[in-house]
């Protein structure tokens, strides 16, 4: 259930209406806004309607008509734009991330950023720690990695993103700028729960398999417990199709457009998993209205220590860059 | 097995190769280019390499790597062009398709007819045999829907397009220019083979639980039996997302380029199932590279006995259709 | 929508009815049970269920709750059984169908006849015409194989069952005692329209994306156009998993047997493409409540022209029929 | 790669071999069986067979064939079994888990223990922390439902069952027999490997959109660190089918017994997400060879926390029992 406080509700109305809900063994989220909102954990209780609207301070009560409440339209009409040092996200920005899928060493992370940053790209990605289908592939350089991704990131003044694959991990990453959620991760509710108390920036990238709504319903986790400041990533899904590695799924796009407020990125590499196919899915996902790009670029793909073969050498993103240039401008996009 | 005879080889050295192979209980195609090449079905019976080499006129044999030959980019690397009347589809054309799901009636076609083609489209589409999950939905009004169609193309000078559900029709579609399979007839063996001996244009569209390799042999059922002209479909493929009715493969197209030569085409309005998507995914098909679009538009889409849902008023077409050309203005490319 | 007349309805009555249906511009179905039901295609026009109920000789009115109707156990509640020869398909019964993927000659048939009705099986199935993914393969032999299936079904008293491509061929079939659609043909509706106005048994195979909804439906095609003679058969499902050619769902025999009335079987087969795997399917299928298995078996399996892989050998088909027997039996079901 | 060494090598030549291997910046695990086995990360570094075959107290070294090792029948021919308390998973045995999905209270539990021992269960099932789609669904009880599931399994001489989410909570699980990874964490890879340090039997459900390669990997993660004790659990995959919650695949129940010599159980209830369709997914699960089931029971469904609607109450649950045992009888199964 929902409870929509007046904006002049006092704060002894307020503790009223909480302690009855506690009474009543549910849960409660305070969402502040301009006026306070409370969102209940009625799942093991059925609540009145009617009893709770005749509550002092007490504006609307609403039984959650949608799963997700925080990060719909209904909730919060306009644009969310997410600030990333001087990078925009949403609404009439359009951002490129780049970098290399794993971190390897700090001349190949130098290289790398002054380049991708010539171009235009405005941040900087890099794995240090690698979620890896099997225990005998490249797990990733670690803490090592993400100093080199930081250092990279201050020497070049470009905000950083790196992924996180557990809760244990959050203070290591307090120098990272966005903190990236994996596909596999993302209904991994503790390190959902955690990432929802701190107040950087989330890149929650779609499940293989999850739809649209279980994909903002877990940005949902995120934003109910307190941090509003999530950014969605598609990156394909798993279908049938062998030949590419996922299936980019840009219809997705204009559903979360549609049906929520938060800022939508593609990534084309991980879903083609062929660089001969990085630039057309980017050029289509710019044009289908996404806010945004995360390329795999790699100086030596033939060397590089995972996905090489999806990555874009710097010639071949510079061309990209170009065409995604003519095609924001034509949406009257900026590219931030 | 594939033998490729030299461009110098007689008749007879021919023949004889052929009598070798009719005799092993195998069946051949035999396809004219520069020189002769015999596509052998030796699916029955192990045929030795070496002997056929060293047989007179015999330039080269091999096994069939692929499993489709005559629609790869091996054996013929530049783009198939198909000209339907002064349409061309492939390199460097773009092809806007536009007209209403479900034939209704003469007035519906004229009215819709002169207005798709006003704002850029130049072929004209209309169903008169629908193709329904339930037998109890709204199955076409038939060959008196294609009659109308027709009309509607030559009065306003348009090619036109439309369904086939069954071989026994093939008469019925003879002033129909471009004969569309659907997608639930994608693997209909008995239509494509009939299909192939005729020579107007195909359109073939992708199945919904097809992979690109099955779409390729389809197409290859039409071109091994003699009709080169074969332009493919994609139209969204089924996944597990509920949201869209289904998941429109943008990849597919790259694969589709780089695999043949054929020129391929994007359906946006049946694979999103909402026309609120068709505008982003036609600007994402085009920036992809696809060489054209089918659009379905109406003018009354609330009363429209099929699909209304999907289809575009001719306002939004007309706006779609402004943005459609400064991307492929962009891309280089001519609206056909 | 669906109006039950009642059972001493008059024909003056009943075609007052229609009349106004006709003017009304649907089309009909009429039912002939123990009274008149008319399932009208409602599909162009809104037809006032009020005023329908208050015409002469109308019992009942409704609008279809489900989109398939003489499929669905809200038509009929008991099992429907299905006769062929001294062969039951449905409830208590349980049909073992088997024999090679394709006919390849009069001594194979005769061979593997013999062997499979010692065992247990009690039609005899074989591909005379063959769907398959490329124009390359084996197509089969045609009007040539389908003498040589019947042939042997005669000479062993077994009723034979073999694959139709095309509704231009069901002459051909008249002496096949049930005629299979694939799962390629699941939803060719010129196919299925022409098989409703025979009246021999349909075994309609699920296709490979097509929900237990639409497989039910194209049922319903046959159903509603007269032939009530319908078998469904689940034979796997196009999934992401690699190992096994299709996933076979055995679910869906629950699902269809709370939904339908008609008999549904299981092909082990064609879903693993492992004969490794058709032992425990076939166990799986039986326990789950189907009412038979179609099974691949296959004199020499390393000569077969088709799917020699997934075919099982005959003292292997001996051993799985002694364990279908063994659970038939716990079943209370009777080896028909 | 993989090096074994030889039965008799020493502890200086076995040191001397991975100090090579370290100083090529490899990590690598070693297996510690009859002889020592080095499993070698060498995804960063080139190694050559050649070189290191001719180390002394080297028997073998081959490159990776398959992508997982430990879990494969190559590494291990026999079927593993796993103890837990008096309880045998694998070769011979049948275990049926059974008990609510949720926890709620110390009487509900104690209930349904002593229900489901009595027909047959021999490992008490129960969820604390429960991985919701939705942060407003209930979330367990935690560390208070634990103490209650531990309870009731001393009290009735059961060994217990629960979902663990987090690694954090690792101690909290001591008193707990077996460790369960849901299929949304079956890719948490930080999970795994601090499971794979503890020895406690772990059961691994299959991942929603997860192939059985992936899902041997996932154990890999936890054998490779060092704990033998997994068992597998299917539990349907993601599909198109929206009738089915997921699509049961007993199919990979033959895979898994072919390439790996893990147990494997299957869960009927959360794959249906209907307590109809549970007892014959049972009796097919048993029937295709599973060595256990896990079954959600609850002696009031309608009013259970979560997932009432696929919970059998206890009568029904009989009844399924009866027939379990009938066909593990016929398979010379014991019910353990």
């Amino acid at each position: 259930m929902i409870i929509k406080m007046k904006e002049n509700a006092t704060v002894s109305q307020i503790e009223h209406v909480k302690n009855i809900i506690k009474n009543r063994n549910c849960t409660l989220e305070e969402i502040k806004d301009n006026a306070i909102t409370l969102i209940i954990n009625d799942s093991n209780e059925f609540l009145e309607k009617d009893y709770f609207e005749k509550l002092d301070g007490v504006k609307e009560v609403c039984y959650a008509k949608k799963t997700f409440y925080l990060a719909s339209r209904e909730y919060k009409k306009e644009d969310t734009i997410i600030k990333v040092k001087n990078v925009l996200f949403g609404e009439g920005h359009f951002v490129v991330i780049a970098g290399p899928c794993s971190i390897e060493s700090p001349e190949q992370m130098n290289d790398i950023t002054k380049e991708v940053k010539k171009y235009g790209a405005s941040v900087l990605r890099g794995g240090a720690y690698k979620p890896r289908t099997s225990p005998y592939s490249f797990q990733g350089l670690g803490e090592n990695g993400l100093r080199m991704l930081i250092s990279a990131g201050i020497e070049n003044d470009m905000p950083v993103i790196s992924e996180i694959t557990s809760e244990t991990m959050i203070d290591e990453y307090k120098d990272v700028d966005i903190i990236q959620v994996g596909a596999r991760n993302m209904q991994n509710f503790s390190l959902l729960k955690a990432l929802s108390k701190i107040d950087k920036p989330i890149l929650l990238k779609r499940g293989l398999s999850a739809t649209i709504e279980e994909w903002l319903l877990s940005a949902e986790y995120i934003l109910s417990g307190g941090n509003p400041n999530v950014i969605l990533c598609e990156r394909g899904i798993r279908t049938f199709e062998p030949y590419t590695r996922n299936t980019l799924d840009l219809s997705s796009v204009l559903v979360v457009k549609q049906l929520s407020h938060l800022p939508v990125i593609v990534d084309p590499s991980h879903s083609a998993g062929h660089w001969q196919m990085v630039e057309g899915l980017s050029l289509a996902a710019a044009s289908v209205g996404a806010d945004g790009l995360m390329i795999e670029v790699h100086n030596n793909p033939s060397l590089a220590l995972s996905d090489g073969n999806q990555s874009l050498k710097i010639d071949r993103f510079k061309d990209t860059m170009d065409k995604i240039k003519k095609i924001t401008n034509i949406l009257g996009k900026e590219l931030s």
